[in-house]
């Protein structure tokens, strides 16, 4: 009995600790999302500090990212997790790159924010760019509500999304070209909008990227480069994870 | 007697486990250097074929990625490993993340060299993105032979060289501007051009976090994220890891 106790409580334990590195990834992922909403917003509304803002609180993104990176060792160093429990912890290793990694774009997004603010407006106001953007943070919102709830059919529907994204980008581009070849003199105004759209579409590939280890979490299987057809699951297919 | 000689044909069976697990790194380092190797060839010579190439054997990158993944995985759930050993496994799942990107970033060169083959050469024959593609090459071959020899004050040596790389990636793109607005005609082709400068300025990022993860695997510090004078040693300090 006593016996059974501890490892009830032992196990109560772990799960909390489990229960508290997933909340700290949604805390870290509601950080990123906030500091990429600020930087479109700088750049939106030309406003310089807000994007210098954006850049000097990236280490606090960064700083999450090292403190999870090290209560996942702590956890499978102590606790030995295996199978579910595992994949949980890997996953969250890998979220927390990629959150990371978006961290960086927005700091980049802040930075040019700051620089164009000095420019001239575009004639659109950067009505293309943030309506990539609109669409890069709903991806990324899904993505991390997919993990929060651990959603692998709606994860798999997130990770289509992203080709929308793309289309969206390079329509931008194509965009871009065209302004320059008509007025020289906005090559280098254009080429930054241009860098802006570029770091909004690496925004959709880690959203993307985190989708598929939601994936992987639950159902145990790498779905990472593999086409459509390949996948050894459809979205009826539910929860098969051992 | 016998229970010895259990423990310690399991422990040398781990050990084997362990270098197997970073020859493989290796061997998949050795595969994304030959891919970026030959996406600059197909560049600088011109060669669509090649370019294409490059792009359809980015598949045999992500397979290993998804094969030490696992092996990982299972070493973790098999083998419980603790302090080094589950500091060593950590860096290689961390490690072969970035390989799979700098893969990425070469088939993204192969596409565009293919692209630019079939476009007027321009005056200098890529001879500044070539020079830039050296630096970064030897930068990731660096990188890996600090994975290989576990050398952490090497690698701090080569995080350092990331410096170079921004700055002539820098210098690369002022002058794409400027022959861009001497000569809008060349804008697609420029722009191209600056695409592949910036792969491979993302290449050098990642290389650099391979070697961060080096300094983790041997000191058991997480110095990402540090500047230099917060590093918790210096190069002599020697390896200090419990």
């Amino acid at each position: 009995m006593a016996q059974q106790d501890i490892s009830h409580h032992y196990s109560r334990s772990f799960n909390e600790e489990l229960g508290a590195v997933r909340n700290h990834v949604l805390t870290m992922g509601g950080l990123v999302e906030e500091q990429l909403r600020l930087a479109i917003l700088a750049l939106v509304s030309g406003d310089s500090d807000l994007g210098d803002q954006v850049v000097r609180d990236d280490h606090k993104v960064n700083r999450m990212e090292v403190s999870i990176d090290e209560e996942c060792s702590r956890i499978i160093a102590l606790r030995q997790p295996t199978a579910g429990d595992l994949r949980l912890v890997m996953a969250v290793v890998k979220t927390i790159t990629d959150l990371e990694r978006v961290g960086d774009e927005a700091e980049k997004i802040g930075y040019l924010a700051a620089r164009l603010a000095s420019e001239e407006r575009p004639r659109d106001s950067y009505r293309a760019l943030q309506h990539l953007a609109d669409l890069v943070a709903a991806l990324l919102h899904d993505a991390l509500d997919c993990f929060a709830r651990m959603d692998a059919e709606e994860a798999m529907a997130v990770v289509e999304r992203d080709e929308a994204v793309d289309a969206e980008y390079e329509a931008l581009t194509r965009q871009g070209i065209t302004i320059m070849m008509e007025d020289p003199r906005t090559i280098r105004r254009v080429l930054d909008t241009m860098w802006v759209g570029r770091a909004l579409e690496r925004i959709g590939d880690h959203a993307k990227n985190i989708c598929e280890y939601v994936v992987y979490m639950v159902h145990g299987k790498d779905i990472r480069h593999l086409s459509r057809d390949e996948l050894p699951f459809g979205p009826e297919a539910g929860n098969e994870a051992p």
